[in-house]
């Protein structure tokens, strides 16, 4: 039998799905899982996007262009220029969800052999991606005990080598919840400026910041305009994930020119997809409104809930929906595989045995042993499941063998 | 600015589509242009397949697994064994369509710098995949004098070098439509089995077989159940290109787990492709049979035609919905955009000026000067339209002006 890549051997696994023949097999036994681990939000898709589902009159699910149909990219245009990020029709490319976005954003800007420095922890897919494609990620750690502030540009710049040719930022931060404030945003800016270095911003979180600053994309950094490649997603924002539906965005006519080659390459964005996509944007003001009142109080009860374990540790997230906890444990990827493998209880006012599954922290760090002691927690489940995951989880760190501290 | 990467830069453009901004441009000035460019069959998506959308009784369109669905991933079992190729759920992936698969494929079995061999003229969009994962393509040239047969075992093997690690062949051939032997496919085995070799085969076109032999799978192929990975698609079968919905199959479970962390990096393929993808599988017998008689008669046409207009010369293809025809011209890709740009006639019988988009032969070649005299034609419209395009064709090449021979 011939032998597999080492590319294939060595790619990290996902932190977020690994986990998941455990959680099957919990499930298999009866056990309630509380899905902690994923960004998959629990609310509704709004019914525009629905709708044309239903009413779909095609007779052929036929390709579409390979940047996407054109009045998809219009609707999103509209949508940008909401924002206040004014873009054209065709300085959008549709993707397969902001994963691939991020894919064409690498080959397009960087060589094999080529460094991406981003901040650590980071979203571990980004890792993944660049190994794919033989891009080094160089990672600025970020600390918890600062709450993953942005350190200093004078850090930063420390880890620019001849080799850096982009930088790859996450706003509002997956994994951490971290918000850059304007004047963070402004500093990235200056380092993207001075080094000359292209600025992948992953703006997939954009509706999700609990400030009163208004959001401040990376596109609307002045002089920046030919650097700056966004990478976005609807997913989040409409709650779609399963349709697949992204889009890279920017001014640079060569980087679009590359990104269309491997956009043609692999023929084309779902078409179903864009056409839910497109209608969503017409999703009425209260439909956001609604679910950002509801991550907000989210937020609230599931940061004060870890708080008050012992031993646990977790900031105030000010965006997206996960925070990085630190859990007095010896080592978190075995601590929530224990969770699924050979845990579970019965939460207050429940009637069936229950665990929670996690995204180990290891995964978000370019060294894994950086995040043995924290985990990501998505609090995309309603108020009712969050108090039964926060149950479940203090009870089991009273009892896992390999408490610490 | 910072430069764009040289991958980027250096990536091949998709001979299917680069002429689209012509072609735009030609349907902008009135003029009506007969797309036999690309495999996007005018054959209707089964109802089945739209009904399931017409229904769809979700609230959330949520992420699936980085698999697919389970539900799904059984249909494709049911639809395996129907023809006579045994797979269980669990040995297949889903994926954004075969484009997806491909690039899967290449990424788990080989590194940087390996090579993979195919057969030339060859699916463009694998050059490109390979580019863009740093694989070598080395390519066996076969030729339109004998139409495209496969070239003896001996001519293969001196391809081989100690960096080759696979070979990719597609069956039915794309573009050339060539068909396979049984006798053909055991000695494709038979250099993958005495090198050890991974036998990558792309079987997209399985229904599309116009002989009286049955498709013989590469998944048949005894004591290379390890060395198979079968890339897939319902594109084509169904007439469902805009769904992207392809899956690699392979029984090699290294394989398997080195493609499923790729998998799990881009979270998930396409959930509503997914249901129409599982609905079309139970598309009753009729519907594949009358696609099978429509494709040989629109081939017959085309074929007939084609050989009729002077100094075109095209084989017969035994299966897919393509053909590389050479043409009396100096430079196909030239001429192809001059068909776009400069030219257009009302056909008999029409009322419209009228022109045809073909894929220029070169890019279909890792050395392009090879394929400058051929084009690749899809025969994917009724016979009405070929028949017109067929004589927008011949009176085009009357009066081109780089037109030789």
């Amino acid at each position: 039998m011939p032998t597999i890549s080492n590319r294939g051997g060595a790619l990290p696994a996902s932190p977020i799905r690994k986990l998941a023949p455990f959680a099957d097999a919990a499930k298999a036994r009866g056990v309630k899982v509380y899905h902690l681990n994923i960004g998959q939000p629990d609310i509704a898709t709004p019914e525009a996007g629905l709708d044309v589902l239903r009413s779909v009159d095609r007779t052929i699910l036929e390709y579409s262009p390979s940047d996407g149909l054109l009045p998809v990219r219009e609707k999103f245009v509209e949508y940008y220029a909401r924002c206040g990020v004014g873009v054209a029709a065709d300085e959008i490319i549709v993707t397969a969800g902001g994963s691939e976005a991020i894919n064409f954003a690498l080959q397009s800007c960087l060589d094999a052999g080529d460094e991406v420095i981003m901040t650590e922890p980071g979203y571990a897919n980004y890792i993944s991606f660049a190994q794919q494609v033989g891009v080094k990620v160089v990672s600025v750690p970020t600390s918890i005990d600062n709450g993953f502030a942005l350190p200093p540009v004078a850090e930063f710049e420390k880890y620019i080598t001849p080799r850096t040719r982009a930088l790859l930022i996450c706003n509002p931060n997956n994994p951490t919840g971290y918000l850059y404030s304007r004047a963070e945003m402004e500093q990235i800016g200056e380092i993207a400026r001075r080094h000359d270095l292209w600025l992948i911003s992953d703006e997939v979180y954009r509706e999700f910041c609990y400030s009163d600053e208004p959001y401040f994309s990376a596109m609307e950094l002045s002089g920046l305009e030919q650097n700056v490649v966004m990478v976005d997603s609807v997913s989040k924002r409409y709650s779609e994930c399963g349709i697949r539906i992204g889009m890279l965005v920017t001014h640079n006519k060569e980087v679009r020119a590359a990104a269309m080659k491997i956009a043609q390459a692999r023929l084309s964005p779902p078409l179903l997809g864009q056409l839910v996509a497109a209608a969503s944007v017409d999703a009425p003001e209260s439909y956001i409104d609604a679910i950002y009142d509801e991550y907000i109080s989210r937020r609230d009860l599931l940061i004060a809930g870890l708080n008050a374990i012992p031993g646990v540790v977790s900031p105030t997230p000010r965006g997206a929906f996960y925070t990085m906890a630190r859990l007095p444990v010896d080592d978190a990827d075995r601590f929530c595989e224990w969770m699924l493998s050979s845990f579970s209880c019965v939460p207050l006012g429940g009637s069936v045995p229950s665990t929670v599954m996690m995204a180990p922290g290891s995964g978000f760090y370019t060294e894994p042993e950086r995040g043995r002691q924290e985990v990501r927690i998505a609090y995309v489940l309603n108020k009712g499941d969050i108090a039964a995951a926060l149950e479940v989880l203090a009870r089991a760190l009273e009892v896992y063998p390999g408490r610490v501290g």
